[in-house]
């Protein structure tokens, strides 16, 4: 048994806790297991898994019998647990070689590194190449989108209950909406928190699933059977962006993308609003200054980009598979709404391949990768709540140079932003920015030096926004009919890491990587 | 006479203040004329000029008799003198065609506003087709140089005693290491921290231009006569870039490149520090943070371009006119230090036609375009004291999220700097980066409705820096020996308002613009 001092980090109390997480987490690929036996499939990889989870999770238990958890191990716990599930979660497309469909559907362990971490940071690149039945069983599929589901959850929790105890990157701001749950101890704390949170992410992703199935039931859609609802329930609760199907939701029906649009909006949104709304207090999600702005620079996003596709200006060249755009209102107002929505919310489906798109349109689009959804939600990126506080904190820069001797609090709502937050507020978003920066050298310059690809300044700023920001697709040549496959093996790697970084608001990673850290 | 209030903004007395800067101006056109009467070339722009700025200046002035300068007028001051000065310095362009060499040089109003706003904020942009004597007279060539030695003295006085009084942008910390003095009124305290930067300026000019005579003198350098030495003597010091030859200083010899290297270091650190040198106080230039960090930042990037060029890597063709560079240890050494050195402390000379670059050494090049020169310098961009106070306000950041209860101010040198100071930093970088996107985004769309203009998205970018950041030429279609002429007016427009607002720091701007400055 570990002994607690204040001197070291306990790393053993949080493998052991990262291995309880790991225990629960077994019984996952049973719903995998089910689909398999459904369509005739084998059900080995998901058994292995479920087997091989347990096996670990048990093990890491072993190594400590603390559960008063500090502060500097929950760090470590965070970071860990988006390590070690992740890797695990690479067991069935390893594995599923063997199964009814024959070939291995993932070559080597990098790329299926990169898609299960894709998946279980709600990210959505792939590096698959043909998406389908034909090249992947319908279980393995539906373990991919599982993925996304069981990360979105476990970000839920992160940032409504974990991360504003940790003071990291001004996330005490979205504690500000959260339950009113005081208690000193975190993990009483996480379990109330993740219990509400809970319900409220199970019963949309219900609703999601039956609206998807609906349509196809009445009439509106023709594609949209059970596993489909189910499998796009499951991805866009999380903002996840996983489809089944190669073209994404260009193969459903106008119907269905106006359906999707909605519960991408939803998944974007503080859940705390809804445990609130639900709650009877309504007020408390439409007069959220957050959710406002969200609502209105999405609203702001489509018309710029819906009056480019309706005028033409927006457009590239015509696109297969779908009807022309110019002149069609119904379908440049879907689009662009669509894709705004898809953007913001860090979703990343695509209702088109937005690679037909002009520069200018795409160039509007490539600003709302920086966006970001709310905070207290799955999505990814910067989150409209940081830009909220850096507009608010701006005017009162301006105000003060003005009039020198007020002092004047940052406000959202009828409250007053403190210091320390806003301050982490713009360190967070200054690390964001220069390692998005960076990140586009590092990915451009390796671009450089494999042939097949041609990556121009604009596509490599995409693809690093893709995965920093958990979004999923980017433009060009890792567009969202296209896969990540191309890159070298250690650009995949790297991506894989800012998949990671990015998912854990980057500061709960780059505080264990300080040495002060593991110091005194 | 206005009655000043405390309610309204007297912004005659502003106005009456800038007309006394405009009559001492008045005399600077004497200097191109005793050039014209030298070479035989028209006075008449020269005098035309000095008249109108007398009568502009005396007019002005008679608005108001008042003299203590209140907080708001001073901003009001600053943003109008960097915009009649330059309107006023558009009229020998505009005369010019009456002149010995026969046509226009520049072609109307919006150009000739271009170019004046270009050397007086000391950006360097050009929108000059062709550069010589043939098609410009030495008269002319010579405004445009002093427009931009001129400016740098203003910027100097601006950066050194009028901002940091204003706190703009965080320009407090640029004051710390200001001449100590500490009177009260605004007035006194220009006059006299001008007289001490201006003999330092003057006084690098003049070694500057006898340097550069000097290697003419002693035969290392052909074509750097009198006129030369002076014309770049006058466009090294503040930072300005403009030179009287079509090919900038590629037409010197490697000799006169090394030796304008240390004139740009020289030029882009805090004078400040060179005030306390000469009061034999030399440790406070060599232990001061910005300096130190200043030079790393230049030594290490120099490093890896200097690597690329020399292996090859870093070149995409060979450049005429010069010496193959790959394999070539001085030459590869000579380009990378000058660029590096001229776009870090915004001077923007070019010692080569960096078009001839690969796409990744352009890509280490655009970084140093959002470095800037030192607080204190008459460098634009966003400047080394900000990076270093970011850079340690995010160690800070990650130190709390360990230990939540420290509290450690952050420090530069024994300093504990201000939390208002950093907040205006931070609120500064955030401005300064929205601009450079935003700009980004304007100056690409209205690229492609530009028949012979092709900009890609590193060339838009650097547009945006060039002109925001007063460094002078980009990549592309407006690199180096390139002209920003192609293109349209309204863009032309916006790069002046660009140069203009990012030459004062932007908030000193942006302030005159918020309705709370005109109201109570
Ligand atoms: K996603
Ligand atoms: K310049």
């Amino acid at each position: 048994m570990a002994v607690v001092t204040d001197r070291y980090v306990d790393y053993r109390l949080s493998l052991s806790l990262v291995g309880t997480v790991v225990k629960y987490l077994a019984a996952a690929p049973l719903f995998p297991v089910l689909v398999a036996i459904y369509y005739g499939e084998s059900v080995l990889p998901f058994v292995a898994t479920s087997a091989v989870m347990v096996a670990v999770g048990v093990g890491l238990e072993q190594l400590s019998e603390e559960s008063d958890l500090g502060h500097r191990e929950a760090f470590l716990l965070v970071s860990l647990s988006w390590l070690v599930i992740p890797i695990l979660g690479t067991i069935p497309y390893l594995v599923a070689g063997n199964g009814s469909v024959g070939a291995h559907t993932i070559d080597g362990v990098v790329n299926a590194l990169f898609e299960s971490m894709s998946g279980f940071t709600t990210t959505g690149s792939t590096v698959m190449q043909s998406i389908s039945f034909e090249t992947h069983s319908h279980a393995l599929l539906m373990w991919r989108q599982l993925s996304q589901w069981l990360g979105g959850m476990g970000i839920l929790v992160l940032m409504v209950a974990i991360l504003p105890e940790l003071s990291v990157g001004g996330a005490q701001i979205m504690n500000e909406e959260a339950p009113g749950i005081s208690i000193e101890k975190l993990t009483p704390r996480i379990q109330e928190t993740a219990r509400a949170l809970w319900k409220i992410y199970v019963g949309f992703t219900v609703l999601a699933a039956l609206v998807y199935f609906g349509l196809d039931v009445v009439g509106l859609a023709d594609n949209m059977g059970v596993y489909n609802a189910v499998a796009h329930a499951l991805t866009t609760m999380p903002t996840g962006g996983f489809s089944p199907e190669g073209r994404s939701v260009e193969a459903f029906s106008p119907a269905v993308q106006w359906a999707i649009i909605p519960f991408m909006v939803v998944a974007g949104t503080n859940f705390a609003l809804f445990w609130y709304a639900l709650d009877g207090r309504i007020d408390r999600l439409t007069e959220n200054a957050e959710f406002r702005s969200y609502l209105g620079l999405m609203a702001g996003v489509t018309a710029v980009i819906a009056a480019l596709l309706f005028t033409g200006l927006g457009v590239a060249s015509a696109a297969p598979n779908i009807a022309p755009i110019p002149g069609n209102l119904e379908n440049s107002l879907r689009q662009a709404a669509f894709q705004v929505a898809a953007i913001v919310t860090t979703t990343g489906y695509a209702s088109m391949d937005f690679n037909h798109w002009h520069p200018v349109a795409q160039t509007v689009l490539l600003f709302a990768f920086f966006l970001g959804g709310s905070a207290g939600s799955a999505a990814g990126s910067i989150k409209i709540v940081r830009w909220v506080l850096v507009r608010k904190a701006m005017a009162r820069s301006l105000f003060t140079s003005i009039h020198p001797d007020a002092v004047e609090p940052v406000r959202v709502g009828d409250e007053a932003v403190d210091e320390g937050t806003l301050r982490d507020v713009f360190v967070f978003i200054m690390i964001f920015l220069s390692l998005f920066v960076v990140s586009t050298v590092l990915l451009y310059v390796d671009s450089l030096f494999i042939e097949r690809m041609d990556l121009t300044g604009l596509e490599a700023m995409s693809v690093a926004m893709a995965t920093l920001g958990n979004i999923g697709p980017g433009f060009g040549e890792v567009g969202p009919m296209n896969s990540f496959e191309l890159f070298s093996a250690p650009a995949k790697l790297y991506m894989v890491f800012l998949m990671w970084i990015g998912r854990l608001e980057i500061l709960s990673v780059l505080v264990i990587l300080t040495p002060a850290y593991w110091r005194s």
